[in-house]
């Protein structure tokens, strides 16, 4: 049985054909289109790499059981609408309507990036076996996706399990979303730079800043490098960026008291430096665990590089 | 059709024969054990309790196709075990299996309150016809029953569903469950009280503090009367609270996009005064509104006296 996952991102839509198992027979990729109309290239463009796919593959779209495609945004999953998408400037587009003139006869499924990525773990990842998860991509943005008894959590209109926009403190740090205190606001990666940034500001003969001088930048890995090297100022960056991530994970816990939490994005390359505290700090502040609630395990997402094609795949998949 | 529901309190235990319309056609209730074996007392009283329903609704056993149990902390729905209930002090209670000892011939289901008090208001009440909803009470505590797609949000050993232990103020107000800045911390009745107090005695001159002087106490309802009367700090205190409600609520709203936000327990009895406001704020500060996402809607609940009951029997009708 073969499968087509494409993950279309800010900078390139990226294809593959997979079989049942989560193996990629074959990949390739081409640049996300920029220009006036980006939808309707971006659209003949994915039916384009499809077509390549096939060809390398040497499959017919007959032998295909479906396409899946992970988009970044809120989409319309039962419509087959992109409702909207920020990063790839995409408002009300009906893709599934669209790409159905190119691939008629085969199924074609669209869901939220995050979501396919979550549906990827459980199927083929970190989570194969549970049916109760929480994944949190820990990005440039904070994505959640949650799977209940097996199924995507959506909500009204596929616009739910914003998980990354719950106020973890109230009157806080400014969010893309426009409110104030978002749990992505301090638990992306673009919220652990701020937050190493103003550590370097204010210790400046760190051994942080430093780290960073030599590197000509600050990136994610900055301060847990800085720390690794036994640097304070590094160290308690780290400390307090895994408060904000842990409060959030709790909140999350606390709400679908899943079998396990997984942790992906970029942060997540961190390994045991951030998934042995999460799971320590989950395993004290989670709610009731010492009146017999069950534990919330804290792990790693394991698909990386091909996450998004295998959990665009596991969107196809049902 | 008939069937049972019981609510079982910290005070009483209520029951009532409920038919297929949610009308109560007989109810009865008895106060709740606090011996020294409070399990085994609750257990007997309630099947006593049954047996008077019958008694008064001149019906069999036979006549009744469920019995329902709304329970108060932990409920292991699936297993039909008390996991843990401060309020009526039990851990780990097979209480289906010892009723059944009473009534083995009829189904019996058990379930959180909350979470029953949000099926009965999706089968009886303000969201008769929604298969989305979060359900909030403000009472003592706060509570949350969610229903996706029609179904109860439980999670592993019915342990989740627990959104009143999200925290909304990091490292802030101390919380029941060991956290600090819980949203129950900030939107129970009890914090309000705790909020309102504390506005007296920085304003002991105000309306609010001559109202609470004259009640000789202060309650969940006081800034709100002080705040319809024109009263400036009571006015404030209000403000303040349905801040806080409203964050939690878009927390919640933003997680699981349902149609419907319900409110219940006593606060609710505010009315427009909570609602119209909370619904501005919703509206105002949801995910992605201004870009096409569905709004949620704000409402009271309106089973108000006998919600536990038809929360209940709701639990039996699955």
């Amino acid at each position: 049985m073969y499968i087509i996952g494409i993950d279309i991102g800010g900078m390139s839509v990226k294809g593959g054909i997979v079989d049942e198992n989560g193996v990629i027979i074959c990949k390739s990729s081409v640049p996300t289109a920029q220009g006036d109309n980006p939808a309707a290239e971006i659209i003949a463009d994915t039916a384009k790499l499809i077509d390549r796919l096939l060809f390398e593959g040497n499959l017919r779209l007959s032998d295909v059981e479906g396409i899946g495609l992970g988009i970044p945004g809120t989409i319309d999953s039962k419509r087959g609408i992109i409702t909207y998408s920020n990063n790839i400037k995409m408002i009300n587009i009906p893709i599934v309507a669209e790409l159905k003139k190119y691939f008629g006869s085969t199924p074609i499924s669209i869901g939220n990036d995050a979501n396919a990525a979550a549906l990827g773990e459980v199927r083929f990842g970190s989570a194969k076996g549970n049916s109760n998860i929480v994944f949190i991509t820990l990005g440039t943005g904070v994505g959640t996706g949650i799977i209940i008894e097996g199924k995507l959590l959506e909500g009204a209109a596929s616009a739910g399990a914003e998980g990354g926009h719950i106020v973890i403190c109230m009157d806080g740090a400014d969010c893309s979303c426009g409110r104030r205190g978002c749990f992505e606001a301090y638990a992306s990666a673009t919220a652990l730079m701020k937050q190493t940034k103003a550590a370097i500001e204010k210790n400046p003969d760190s051994l942080l800043a430093k780290i960073a001088a030599e590197d000509g930048k600050v990136c994610g890995r900055t301060a847990f490098i800085a720390a690794k090297k036994g640097d304070k100022t590094g160290a308690e960056v780290v400390e307090k960026y895994i408060r904000y991530v842990g409060e959030g994970i709790v909140n999350l816990a606390n709400i679908f008291r899943p079998e396990v939490v997984l942790i992906g994005g970029g942060i997540s390359n961190e390994g045991d430096a951030l998934i042995l505290p999460l799971q320590k700090f989950t395993d004290e502040s989670c709610f009731g665990i010492k009146n017999g609630n069950p534990r919330v395990l804290v792990k790693k997402a394991s698909l990386t590089n091909d996450a998004g094609i295998l959990g665009a795949a596991s969107l196809a998949l049902g």
